[in-house]
């Protein structure tokens, strides 16, 4: 596996830092949860809980030991400097400032092992007027205008159903960590790898970031239509919805003989993607006046077999039991000691000579508290007094 | 930069490609994006387009080299097989198969260069039952749950207003490549990595699939609810929406402080979040109650200082101009030669010690063909024959 022997030294709860860091497993890291004695990462308790396990913390900490570490005590930090003198990355999502008045700021991190890569995930950035705000996926989804984009024309700004900006802030984390070894690896020297939940989803604007910044004129949502592509959209079969997607003109002509509406090539409304932006309800009401004379299956068949995208609105029951899903193992059943079976989704990122395993299931709270001490040179009466007082 | 002397060859169009090659050439790689002599990407041509350049494309394809190169033509064929040979890297997202209609299938790049490792990106992924199938953002979006998840309760399934599916699978790509770098540095030899739209999004669904697997149950659209936390929203201020985001019980009572609505901590109704998912409309009818009594800016401070996480619905101007989007450089200004300034969203990574940088602008078609040709050993006399038979 690729970043075998990695040692991650992880200090983060909830989503973006957790979700960073089964990256770093998935791919073969030694990654050290540090959890707070008393209960761990708060998502132990969220999500639907089976058998005392909740499947969402199982998804986000596979691949990971636990150690139960309380950073409150002086000895407790004691301990955390010990395992960072070994690491190779540390990874937080405090607020900024935390780990300064933990006594692990940047400056005492680089005493401690000047070779460690430190990623600090933040919801605004290190420094700067909101750097002192809580963060929370929403508020980022909100400032960041995510929101004014996402939604039905006229009505309200909306959300995504995703913790988007934690996931994208954590997944640039994991690809900024390794960035960062590749650095490390070539001409030494650790440093910050820093990631904020706004830089992130503000990096995703693509098309919408770029118009806008060219034109200064604001994009309008524009629900299931493609503000920049016609036809395009969901369309009514005989016993459902399908969605189709002709992504140029070459695609449009395909569209066109599939359907046998061939004699619309010539016609002045649809000849070009602006002429039918124009004229979209005009053309996607000829197409629907096909589509729905037959299945969706139909359409789906003969669509692809003419090169046109094309496919079903899929449910996550449908999603899950997809032939081409579970082909790609998207979900993947793994036993949990104690909880019985627990499944999760897959591997997004498949290499074919050190492939991504599942080699641990998630830990129970502090299940390796014990092991990892132990491999820091702690010995047996050192441990149990730690647990006497409190601090494991 | 951590990427300096990695040489990616870039055979990608449109999106997640170009995002995944550009993200590598922000980290330092020498990206060297093959485009076809007639009009290279797509994208070229997309979005808003000012003094002959396309602003979605300036952003795609900063920091990278354009050499133009016919890929249907033997001796267009034998440059490639140069590039290759001495390049770290190739990425492409054609459909599966035409890689090895090509003449470049995994054996043949193989025995090229066995150190190369070989991205390949597809919608549904290598192969199974729809690898054949035309991919496209939208289609993506449908067929993976994503739409079932995204738009307002008892409204039709949504379509997320940025190219999702696209977006992750390149940066899923980008972490993949640089996670195979470092298991070459470390134990020699190229691979394959596999990144689908598909999975991309499908690995982002968290707690969504999380709940499904455990329970089977399926989720609805919630719009700007959230299934598992209340209260949670945009609420109404005085001149305008704000939104709130109390994520536990322990900022929940921060919230009720800082609205002067301590008395309802002990109110029975929402002494949980679980009681408060119960009683939603009532929870949040009280918080309106309050927040329209003063103006947003108002909340936005008070709130904050209290530990909630609390913020504006921005749109495009609002975020462009926001003082902790400007402070983290998210907005980039560069001269483009012959197309004037040109702006675009900046670096979501920032390692301190071996920053991101702007290095070079988008490229012109073929503006380092002769360069990256001349590197390769070739003399002007061959590039000229290649350049009168439509080669470059």
């Amino acid at each position: 596996m690729p970043l075998k022997g990695i040692v991650v030294v992880d200090l983060t709860r909830i989503i973006s830092g957790p979700f960073c860091t089964a990256l770093l497993g998935d791919m073969g890291a030694e990654v050290i949860k540090i959890e707070s004695p008393a209960s761990g990462d708060p998502l132990r308790a969220q999500g639907a809980v089976k058998n005392g396990l909740s499947w969402y913390y199982a998804l986000f900490n596979r691949n990971k030991k636990s150690v139960c570490l309380n950073l409150r005590k002086d000895e407790g930090k004691q301990v955390l400097a010990g395992l960072l003198k070994r690491a190779d990355v540390v990874v937080e999502n405090f607020r900024p400032g935390v780990m300064d008045k933990m006594g692990f700021g940047r400056e005492r991190l680089q005493q401690i092992n000047p070779e460690l890569i430190y990623s600090a995930i933040t919801g605004f950035g290190p420094d700067g007027p909101y750097a002192q705000r809580p963060a929370f996926d929403f508020i980022a989804q909100a400032m960041s205008g995510f929101m004014s984009l996402n939604g039905e024309p006229g009505q309200r700004p909306l959300r995504d159903p995703l913790p988007i900006t934690d996931l994208i802030a954590g997944l640039y984390s994991a690809f900024g960590i390794v960035c960062s070894l590749v650095g490390r690896i070539r001409s030494g020297g650790g440093e910050q790898v820093q990631t904020a939940m706004m830089d992130g989803i503000i990096s995703f604007f693509s098309y919408m970031s770029a118009n806008y910044l060219a034109t200064e004129k604001l994009p309008e949502r524009s629900g299931n239509d493609h503000p920049i592509v016609a036809p395009y959209g969901i369309f009514k079969a005989q016993d459902g919805d399908v969605a189709i997607a002709p992504s140029n003109d070459i695609i449009y002509a395909r569209l066109l003989e599939a359907l046998g509406l061939e004699h619309l090539g010539q016609d002045p409304r649809f000849v070009t993607n602006e002429s039918r932006m124009r004229h979209r309800s005009e053309i996607n009401a000829l197409i629907e006046e096909k589509t729905c004379t037959r299945p969706k299956a139909y359409w789906i068949e003969r669509l692809n077999a003419h090169g046109v995208p094309c496919g079903l609105i899929q449910n996550l029951a449908e999603v899950f039991s997809d032939p081409q899903v579970l082909h790609q193992q998207m979900v993947l059943e793994t036993e949990q000691p104690d909880c019985g079976k627990v499944k999760m989704t897959g591997f997004p990122v498949k290499l074919t000579n050190r492939p991504c395993r599942l080699r641990l299931p998630a830990p129970a709270l502090g299940e390796h508290t014990e092991e990892v001490l132990l491999n820091l040179g702690l010995d047996a009466a050192r441990i149990a007094a730690l647990k006497a007082g409190g601090v494991i």
